[in-house]
């Protein structure tokens, strides 16, 4: 029914489904000429589908780069999640969930699912600007005992991100740039 | 890698690795003795493919009863968005995430994804209580045009959300209900 795509068709999809040009404001206060809805993408299967296969190559290809083994993954509430729970179905590995933190409540909960002493985590990124949600995760994830290992986004729009989790001694990895789906403001 | 298994043993592990003895408060403030942390389920993705199986199959069985075609699944943040994730991957129907209302919100965005004018849409909910997320989900959709089918629920603790629903005039099924899982209090 969902027949596989290629990595360019798969490109193409998520731009042709979830970028917007005009004059967008950020999370972060800057000005965009471009907007990516990762909303868009991530709920039509055909697309997710895709993007868990590469998840799963690219999770792959980082445990033979650093010869460590993944053994949980973790995304952010509420973009990530499609995109994990795809990578975990793809991968057979578990998951986790990072709750946002809510301005009012001090001492909520912010892990959903188990998370083992000392375990090997990735965490799944939907759309990477600054890097702040990520820098966040890893913080989460390491006050409850994980070891982070990498960062993988599916879109990285290459405005800080990789500087900002390499900082935090974490590999970082995108499935596509900006310039891949074809932006190059 | 992930092997299928059947319904008694979803139902086993379901119990398994998500089943909590004691005195607890549920939201609704009524006390239960037990709890069941869906999260624990759905980040298993061996449990969480199953399920998005029998989801799969069920849509089919009410498409035939009804006569009636699914354009759309709908999830609630945030236990629900693994869960139509799996079913939106199994069936390739495309789906929309539920927000929920936060305090001090007023006009926020309450849908993510896309939903077209008159879709007929078929929730998947998590764990079936009172009902009332549930209802409060079929007012969302249908305040945005659509056409509310049905609502899946994995697990019915069956405490009144299938007359909640069906109140609705929405027809309400459940994968499993407490008995399933050998729970009988």
């Amino acid at each position: 029914m969902l027949e596989a795509m290629d990595r360019d068709e798969v490109a193409r999809s998520i731009a042709e489904v979830s970028l917007l040009r005009g004059s967008f404001t950020l999370r972060s206060g800057r000005t965009s000429r471009y907007y990516l809805d990762k909303y868009l993408f991530t709920t039509q299967p055909r697309i997710l589908r895709a993007l868990g296969r590469m998840l799963g190559e690219r999770i792959g290809t980082i445990e033979r780069d650093t010869g460590k083994r993944v053994e949980r993954l973790a995304g952010a509430e509420l973009g990530g999640v499609p995109l994990v729970t795809a990578a975990s179905l793809e991968t057979g590995l578990p998951c986790v969930l990072i709750r946002n933190q809510r301005k009012g409540y001090g001492t909520e909960r912010r892990l959903e699912g188990v998370l083992g002493a000392g375990e090997t985590v990735l965490v799944v990124e939907d759309v990477a600007t600054s890097g702040g949600q990520c820098v966040e995760a890893i913080r989460v994830l390491r006050e409850a005992g994980a070891r982070v290992l990498a960062v993988i986004a599916t879109i990285d729009r290459q405005e800080g991100a990789r500087e900002a989790i390499q900082g935090e001694s974490v590999r970082f990895e995108a499935l596509f740039t900006k310039r891949d789906l074809g932006i190059d403001d």
